[in-house]
């Protein structure tokens, strides 16, 4: 029942780079609002903002053994996604494995679980994305898999789906939409820069967005 | 049923300016301890400290249609008092949006829901106080009411309230009560000046509050 | 049945110094995992470290007059560890406590509660854990104890323990095995070094902690 | 600053009946979804529904004084609502408390904090709904307010409000709007009676509410 | 991009049937410990006890419109599901969505959400899980879909998916591994009535499943 | 390091029972108002009342090898406390170890984290407190201690310490103090029978408990 898939498809590079710098507010606009993690999520350290291809791991709570599994399935740029199988706040991850997990590139964590070691992985300039920081360890004794398709906090994840992570959370993108979820989001980012002016400006977004009538026929009255 | 109130009274700059420089911690104590919104609500990023006028808005979960509603109606200085009509998460608000209301000079969000492009927001600068971070974006189908009362994280507020916020959190200031609450956070501000004197140098507070006769006589046993 | 006991125990400077190097994921480890306090204890600002002897304090929901009794029993060097009977966010702790406390040598406070004057805190570089900030004061008006066993954020404390704090969490060591666990606690250091080497060369955990042979046996599907 | 308001104006009890019969979710309906308690709130036991006039309680956390000085104020068929000042879990009310309550004619409480001895509340019939039930004794030793304007589980409320409680929760509804909300809530009952006949024949919504032109003008597919 | 898929797979009536009798604990073992749904998804009332095929549904927060639509699509025996696409409380099903729910056949509701009407739900016998009760309203303005894939609770569903309910919550079954999951569940509930005999006759697990020489392998001192 | 203590203290039989008749919330005022448990540790069934000597329980998230090992630990009466070593939901116990605890004696279950098949549970009568209801299944992989000193749920329980447990929650008496605790809660119900009938029969408390002359003294004003 417990397997690693040790061949996985990832997005093209120029890909992932461009859905990093649209960032997760506009990645998750860009593909209709799907993808989205649980707001516990949160950053470590402020400024992070990442994208890389999904290494995915599903383990028992308490137990981190499989992400040494996972460590090996790493390629440079890749994100580890790491979900445990029940609810668990656990210091999964410290800095011992962020520096086995630098080693082979990998561009950060995404764990709905706990992290320790943090001033350390600060210093490292290692980014992390959980729902906890944790001193409390772990054993390493009960099997998971590895790129298998999981839930991690509410989003579902099949290996190879590019993550983007900023201060605003993370977000999924599946890996056969990835291009066209690109071209969305710059298609947005150019439409803002002509707003941005015009509210720089002083217009109104109730006349930027021509909302007035709207509004009027719902039956708002300005009193 | 839905209003946006256009004409709201608000208090004197000097007040206000006082307000802001006592700080939420001096000015909550100065009005025997009411107004303070619940601690979910924090700031997004350390060091703000700002003070304003609330403009309120009431609105339902996952739209902030009436968030542009209110923007037209800010004057320079105000705060933007933002509460949904059940429990939500959403990112109601991002960079667009503060760039739209800091041209009409507004001086923060306060808002029991969440806001996205933190980090922009803080590149900007623009401070706001909320229970989330969520990438989460909203719609703009129903209405609500701008400048009506509305509860928020658990506190009272009116339209032209005085709005305190900074590390500490969020205070209210009803509009009416704002000079006797500023001339007693003086009188408190004045007081500490001298406590914090005495005790730096090595003077206990239960000598200094004179209380260890009514530790005695209430039972304290010294073992 | 309130009492202040006056006299406490307390562990040496360097079996204090040591516990603090170490940090505390490592002493967790090193005592076996115990004595870890509950995640929801974060630190008020990041990068702070310290150790030092529990001057333990019992209190009431929303009153901190034994905080005022407590600081009268710290020596230099002690922490503070406040638990209230009750679950309560209020903000029991603010800067004229920490500047009382700093003149009698405090070196930080854990409180399982919330504090506030959060900003002046930090400008003072005065160290706290709490599981709240909050703006909401506290009355004088009913007793508790200081010094006696207490449990805080769901660690058993004792008076004279030697408490661990920094960007993990807070973490507590009974006087009696102080010594040893510093001993356990260098060994594992000396440990990782050798290991940290390895990783960041390259090498997996899976060979350096010689697992592929207990995965295979445990059933682990290489697909 | 800590008062007692000894005279409150009350609805009518016919209002007050119409409103227990219409129930929470009807009320809430008919006054344009405002009023409603956070859904923390819940009662100890099911199926109790009641409706009276609020004798408000503003109080500090850990200390159920006002509690006594409340109950004096209690008319036959009101409903005591108390809020502390501060989040709080403790037992606040248990069966002395009811005892006496139920005494002067009290129809039940509301409380944003912890009861206790539940199982003879139960017994009793005297039905409660709270955020908490816990066994944590209170003092008596700081005052607060009775009859004045709180907030309490995020629902302003005046002394004298209506307050309808049942199994989906509480509603405040304002006294000077009560008769007009109660004639809002029966228009509701009586229009749902004829729509439940025709949906338990098996009409749908879609239909009986026409509804499918305006879901394919905003775009809904069906494939 | 919103969508209502018409046509769906279901399982056989037996599958669906021997699921619904093994109950979630059973089943949710008999596939490997996948599927479940979150703690927080809890029965409105004790001792319901479903399965069917699950009808899945997409909303915004806040708007139930999309019920309406998804009723059309039940089958007898099919259970909603429901998902907001981020966190709600608010009440979105009450007993007129049951009356019509129930014309069609459908046996129970799962909702990620709150439902009112809770009273009357239980007075008609119609089952719900979910993850709050709150009267709060809901509007009828955007769309979602119908029988599309989702993450409810935490758990990934898929229409058609056989979805398991009782006390102890929610387990989803796939579609595909229905009839397996059901032979590995009844193997289950056979091997544990002899252990239930043995068990109850006063033997120890420590006898009955042979743990004694492991955990004296792993170290377990008896003093 | 992991240990079963096989030889345990016990209270006197008429202690326990005089515990649990006094209930919950009287033993909790009885001894200072220490002891008590987090308001998150529910009952599974209403009605419940239980006293019994505990027998301890420590071991990982996700693993409840060690409840095994405890069973053959228990005498008859005794209540069986489990705390995980970081906090976790998931279903430690169900139908089948019941059956086995049952028939060593045990009187009941307090454990903080998740139990399973509470349908079974509450047909057979078998108490427990819990801090969540889950089927998702451990394993049993990884040793823990019995009859050591826990900390579960905020509470310090020792091996033998008299657990009582009802509708209000679960208090913890250390095993040298039950006698006197005994005594003083027996004090209290005698106490509370004569103030139940004067409060029944009209008269207040703040008569009864002499409050007035108090209540004017810190500055009450009546308006």
């Amino acid at each position: 029942m417990n397997v690693v898939v040790q061949s996985i498809e990832r997005a093209e590079a120029e890909v992932i780079g461009g859905l990093r710098e649209a960032g997760v507010a506009t990645v998750h606009e860009a593909q209709a609002r799907t993808g989205l993690m649980s707001a516990r999520m949160r950053p470590i350290f402020a400024g992070a903002a990442i994208a890389g291809s999904a290494v995915t791991v599903s383990l028992p709570p308490g137990d981190n053994w499989m992400v040494h599994v996972a460590i090996e399935q790493l390629q440079a740029g890749d994100v580890l996604v790491v979900a445990p199988t029940s609810a668990c706040t656990d210091g999964y991850f410290g800095e011992l494995l962020a520096t086995s997990a630098r080693a082979r590139g990998c561009s950060g964590l995404v764990i709905d679980a706990g992290v320790r070691d943090v001033r350390d992985l600060t210093a490292m300039g290692f980014p992390v994305w959980s729902s906890a920081i944790s001193a409390q360890g772990t054993v390493k004794e009960t099997l998971g898999s590895v790129n298998v398709a999981i839930v991690c906090a509410g989003a579902r994840v099949d290996a190879g789906d590019v993550i983007v992570a900023d201060d605003d959370g993370v977000c999924v993108v599946p890996l056969a939409s990835a291009p066209a979820v690109l071209e969305a989001a710059n298609r947005r980012l150019a439409a803002e820069d002509a707003k941005r002016q015009r509210l720089a400006a002083g217009e109104l977004g109730l006349d930027l967005y021509d909302m007035r009538a709207r509004l009027a026929e719902k039956g708002l009255k300005y009193v």
